[in-house]
C-alpha cells in the first residue's frame, strides 16, 4: 500500500525574476536546461505555483523525440511538463478563491468555460482546450502558472511523489470509473504506465477479477502483482478463450483498451460479452480497420471515448480512493531525480528501465 | 396522427391439420406460395397463433434475393416472416401466462433464458438467440408458434396495422430510447424504413431539432413531414458545417447511425459533438476503416451498438408512445396486400415504391 | 405553439448614477418603488445588465406578504426579483466571456465555484449558494450585477417575454429532465405555475401519457390543454385507481411532485408503479408523515430531490426544447405590466388571476 | 479472506415419500420439528432440490417470536424458511434449463412473470411477488420446491456454507450496487447482519473510505475489522460533525441506511452530502417523521427504495464479488448447526451471539 506521509507546506517566495525550465530549443530531439528563464507573471485570474515535483508523461516522450505529432503540435522555445505538484506562490487581482501557500496540483486542461461541455461538468473535452506544456509554457521549470480554475488543492496526506503524477492516474481513474467496474469482471489490454495504472485503479475501485495483457513479461509479472488474476502474451493464441470461459463463456464484462495497437482493439471485443462496455484510452496509429458489425452492433456493446480526465469529477474520486489507502502505486512511481538530471530521467522512463519517473524541483 | 381504432378479438379455431404458407423452396432468390404446408403443433411452453397480419421486412428481402448472407444463414424449407400479429389458438400444456383469444405480437428472438443477458433484462443480446423466420419457421403463413416468453399481447387501441410492424417499429424505439434524446438535438443518418420511424419515433420521445440525411429525395422529403427540420443529401457539402452551425457549432448531441454506409458513420460524427452519443444500428458491408481516435477517443463519445429491441422494455415503451398519440404511421406503412400477393408486395418493397409493406394473412 | 419572434438587440449606456427599483424597505408586507437607488457597480469578475424585462416568482409573493420563511430570510433594503432578461451594459476588468450589448438572463444562484457539487456541474446545489433577489440585490430594477459565471446568453430566436422567466421554466425542466419521462406515462401532483410549465415540458421531451392533479378546476382545464390525457380533482375518490387502471394496473412510470401538499405526496406515490421514479419539487409545509416502508422501500421506487436548475445542463436542455418549437407557454406567461404597476402585477399573481406575471423595465 | 473451497456434488435420490420439516405449526411463537412431512411434487415447470444448508434470515426471527406482521402474513402450517443451497433431485416435465445434480441455490421470490418489472429486469419488485417459507412452503426441510424460473447455479468454487446464505447477502451487494460506492465515501447507518455484509461488499465493490454507526460495540468493532474507517456510536454527539468534516465538510457521497430507526434516517441525510445517494433497506416501525423539504429536496438527494434483490443482476455481481476473493464473511457466518438442533440455532440468532446462523440439513 503506498504510504500517505503528512506533507508539511511552508511557503517560499522567490526573489529572483528569472528561473530554471526545460524548454524545447530547437525543432527537433532532446530538451534544453536554461537557468534563467523569465519567470512567469499570473495573469489576474491566475495562480503562480513554485514546482516542487513533476512527472513525465508518455506525451513528455513523444516531445523529447520530436516525432511526427510533436513537430505538427509543439512551438519550439515552449516550457514543456504537465504534471506536477507545487505551492502557489501568488495570486493574480482577481483570484478569489486560493491564496498563496496552498499546496495544489493542476488540471493542464485550459478552457475558456465557454462551451456546452466546460458548463455542464466536462470541461474534459471541451471544444477549445489547450494544454499546458504542449500550447504554453509547461511546469518543468521553477515556476508555472495555471488559470484558477485548474488549481486542485492536494489533500495533505498525499505525499509529493503521487501528487506529482495526479493527472496520468486521473487518466486511468476516469478511464476505469467511465466504464463502471464495480463488482464486474474487467480486461485491460496494454499495460504501460496508465494501464498499470488502471489495474490497481479497478481493484481500488470495486472490479470482481482483472485480466490483463501486455507483450512485456515484466508488465505482466507487475500487472499481477497489482491485482490482476492473470495476465497474458496476447501474441499466444487461446487467451480470449481463457477469459470468456472464466467469465462463464460468455467474456468480460469490461473491456479497458490501453494499448493503442490495432489487433488488441479486435482482440479485446472478442474478449467481452454481449451487452459489455469497453472504454478506449490508446490511441491507434491511423484509422483502424474495425468489424463494427460484429464487434459492436450485434454485440449491443457500449464504446467509450476516454480523453484526460473529468473536470473535476475524476480528481475527487481520485481523492477518494488515495485516502481510503487502496492505491497500491508504489512499483509505478519507480524513480526520481533531480530537475538538472533530466536527461537521465527522460531516458529511464523512455527505455522502460522505469515506469512512472518524477524530477524533484523544488522538493 | 396515426389513428388507433379498436380491433376487435375473436377467437377462430380452424379445425384442418395443414395451412397457407410461404416458404424459401429451394437455394435461390423468391419464396414459393404453398397452400398445404403441416399446421404446426405448440411444445408445452409454446403457443400458437392464428396468424392475422404480417410485415414485410428488411431482412425478408435479403431472403428474397438470396444474397450472400441469406445463402449462408437460412436454411432451405424454412418459412419465411418475423413480424407479425393474430390471435392465440391454443396454448401447450405448461403455458400459464396466456390463453387462447388473446391478440398478440410476438418478440422473434428465442432463448433458453440463461445467460448473463437474458436473466438480466437484456435477452436481446442473449448469447443464443435463434430468430423465428430465419432459423426456425416464421409467421408468413396461417400459423406460427413460439415461446410463451416471447408472446407481447397487444393492446385494444393498436390496429392490426400496426401492431403487425411492432418488431421494426421496436428497432427504432430502442435506437432512439438507447441513445437518449430527451431535450436533445439529433442527427438521423440514413431514412430508410427504420430511419424514418426513427424520426417520428425520436420527435415523439422528446428529441429537440432532428436534422436528417438521405441520398433519396422522396425519403428526405417524408423525413421532415415526419418532423426533421432540415434533410441533408448527405453527397453535398456544407450539411455537416450547418448542423454544427446549428448546434451552437459544436455539432448535435445524439447521431443515429440508420444507413449501414461508411461514409455516413465518418460524416455523422463529424457532426456530433464531443462528449456526444452515437447509436449505431445500420450494418455495414464489411470491417470499416473509422478514425477512432478522432470520432472517438478525443471527441469522448459514447458509441452503442443497437441491436434488435429489449425484451422487453423497448415493447413497454412503444406502447406507452403509441397510446400517448404521438407517433405518425401512416406515412410509413404504406402498402396492404393479400398473402396470396406476396410477390407483388415484395416487388413493392423491394423496388423503393412502399416503404413498409403489409400482408394480410387473416384479418 | 409559442412563436419565436427575432428580438433586435440595441446596447443602452445609461449616463445616470440612480436607477428606478423595487425593494423590501421594511419588515413588513409590499414593495416599495424607489427612483434613485444608486445604480450597482460592477465587480472585477461582474457583468452589469440593463434589465429588459422581469418574471414575478412565487417566492416574490412570500416575500411580498412577507410570511414567516421571508421574515427569517429576506435582508430589509434589498432590491427582490431573480427572473429577468436584459442587455450586458459593462462589464468588470477581469471578464474574459462576455462583452457589452449581449443579451442575456443569469442563473441567480451564486457559488463561490469550490466545492464539490460546483466542480462536477452540479453547482445548483452548491453549499454556499447565496440567491440574487433574495441574499443580495436582485433585478426589480433598472440595473443588475451578476458574476459573470451566472451568465446565459439567450439565443436570438427567444423572444424577451420568455427569456424573462427562463428561472422557473428551468425549474420545470430539471424536475422533468432527472426523473427521465421519454417513453413513460407522467403524472404531474399540483398545476401552479411549474406544474402548469412541466405539463408542457414533459410532453415536449417525450413524455407518453401524462395525468394531472390539482383543486382548481381552471387549473385542470388549462393542464388538459396543455398536453395532460386526464387532470384530477385529488379530492375525489377513485382516480388513484383510474391512472392505475390506466397504466396496465401498475401505476404511473413516473411522478412529479409539484404541491407541496402532504396528502399529494402519499397519493402520487400510491399512484406510481413499482421501481417507479418520483421527483420531488414541492415544497411541504413542515417535516411530512410518511409512509417510506410501504410507498418507497417496499416499491423499490427512486425519489429525487429537485432543488433550482443544474447550472447549466438545464439552460441548455431548455433552449433545444425552445428552439424545437414544441413548448406551449403562451398560456401561462399570461400578463405583462410595466415596472411602475407592481402592486397590479403583484395582485394578479397572487389572486391567481394570472399565472406567470411579467414586469417590464426597459424593454 | 473467505476460503472458497471445491465443493464435490452428488445426486442423492430419496426413495422416501417423507421428510423432515419445520413448521409453523400453531399461531404462536417457535417452530416444530415434523419428522414426517410429505416430500412435495414438483409442477412441470419446477425443480425439487434436495437441501444441503439453510441460513436463518431475520424474517425467520419474526416468524419465530410471532409478531404481529408475521400473524397477519404467514400461514400456519407453513414449512419456513428461504435461504438455502442445495442439489436439484428432480425436475418437472418441462423443465428445459436444468437437470438433476445441479447446486444451486434459489431465488425466493415467486412471480408470473407477467408485469412490467418481471419482463424488464426487476422480477425482485413484481407486483404479484409471492416467498418461500412465508407464502408458500419453505427451504427448513429436506426438500423444497421452486420454478424453474428462480434456479441460481451456484460456481463450484463458493462453499456451501456461503451459497446458503446469498439471499441476504444479496441484500447487502442489491444495496451497495443500487447505490454505486465505487470510489466514494459511504455512511452505513445500523451493522446488524445485512449492514454487516454492505460493510464488506462495499469495501469490495469500491468505496473509498466507510463509516458505520450501530448502538452495539460489538457490531462496531466487527465494521471496523471488516473495513470501515470509523465506526459510530449514534446516541454520541459530535459524529455527524466528525462525518462531515473528514468528508471535505460536505459530507459522505452515499448513505446506507440498515437500521430501520427513524432517528438514523433523520442522522444519515444529515452526515450526507448535498446531491448525495441513500439508499434505504430497514424497514421503519411505521411512518416516518421526516423533514424531506431540507433532507431531501434542498440537497438535491436521490434516495432509493431497496427491496430483495435484482432476479438475477444481483446474482451475478455477487458471484463475481465472491470469486474475486474481496468478501470476508468467515465474521459474518458464525455459526452451524444441525437441522434437529434448530431451537439452539434460532436462540443463537436471536440472542445476538451469532450473526448468521446456517443450519446443516443434508451437507
Amino acid at each position: 500500500m503506498t504510504t500517505l506521509k503528512k506533507a508539511p507546506v511552508e511557503v517560499k517566495v522567490s526573489p529572483s525574476h528569472t528561473m530554471r525550465a526545460l524548454i524545447k530549443h530547437h525543432a527537433g530531439p532532446e530538451l534544453q536546461f536554461v537557468p534563467d528563464r523569465a519567470k512567469p507573471v499570473p495573469g489576474p485570474r491566475d495562480v503562480l505555483v513554485r514546482v516542487s515535483k513533476v512527472g513525465i508523461c508518455g506525451t513528455d516522450r513523444h516531445i523529447w523525440e520530436w516525432d511526427a505529432w510533436a513537430a505538427s503540435r509543439i512551438p519550439v522555445g515552449i516550457v514543456t511538463g504537465h504534471e506536477f505538484v507545487g505551492v502557489i506562490e501568488a495570486v493574480g487581482s482577481a483570484v478569489t478563491k486560493y491564496q498563496p501557500g496552498l499546496r495544489v496540483s493542476a488540471e493542464g486542461h485550459v478552457t475558456a468555460w465557454k462551451d456546452y461541455n466546460s458548463r455542464t461538468g466536462n470541461a474534459h473535452i471541451a471544444s477549445d482546450t489547450r494544454i499546458i506544456g504542449i500550447d504554453r509554457d509547461g511546469c518543468f521549470a521553477d515556476y508555472v502558472v495555471v488559470p484558477e480554475e485548474n488549481v486542485w488543492p492536494v489533500h495533505p496526506s498525499i505525499p509529493d511523489r503521487i501528487a506529482a503524477v495526479l493527472d496520468p492516474l486521473g487518466n486511468a481513474v476516469h478511464t476505469v470509473m467511465a466504464a463502471g467496474v464495480s463488482a464486474k469482471s474487467v480486461l485491460v489490454t496494454g499495460t504501460g504506465i496508465i494501464g498499470l495504472m488502471a489495474v490497481t485503479v479497478a481493484k481500488a475501485a470495486g472490479a470482481g477479477r482483472i485480466f490483463a495483457t501486455d507483450v512485456d513479461p515484466k508488465r505482466r509479472a507487475l500487472a499481477k502483482k497489482l491485482g490482476a488474476v492473470e495476465a497474458f502474451d496476447p501474441r499466444q493464441e487461446g487467451w480470449i478463450a481463457e477469459v470468456r470461459k472464466s467469465c462463464r463463456g460468455e467474456g468480460a464484462d469490461v473491456l479497458l483498451e490501453m494499448s493503442g495497437a490495432e489487433p488488441a482493439l479486435t482482440q479485446g471485443f472478442d474478449a467481452l460479452r454481449n451487452g459489455g462496455t469497453a472504454a478506449l484510452l490508446g490511441l491507434f496509429k491511423g484509422p483502424v480497420h474495425f468489424d463494427i458489425n460484429r464487434l459492436v452492433v450485434f454485440k449491443g456493446c457500449t464504446v467509450l471515448g476516454i480523453n484526460g480526465r473529468k473536470m473535476f469529477e475524476t480528481w475527487y474520486q481520485m481523492e477518494e480512493l488515495l485516502l481510503s489507502g487502496k492505491l497500491e502505486l508504489d512499483d509505478i512511481v519507480t524513480h526520481e531525480f533531480p530537475l538538472e538530471q533530466f536527461k537521465k530521467a527522460h531516458h529511464t522512463m523512455i527505455s522502460g528501465e522505469g515506469i512512472k519517473v518524477v524530477m524533484n524541483v523544488n522538493g
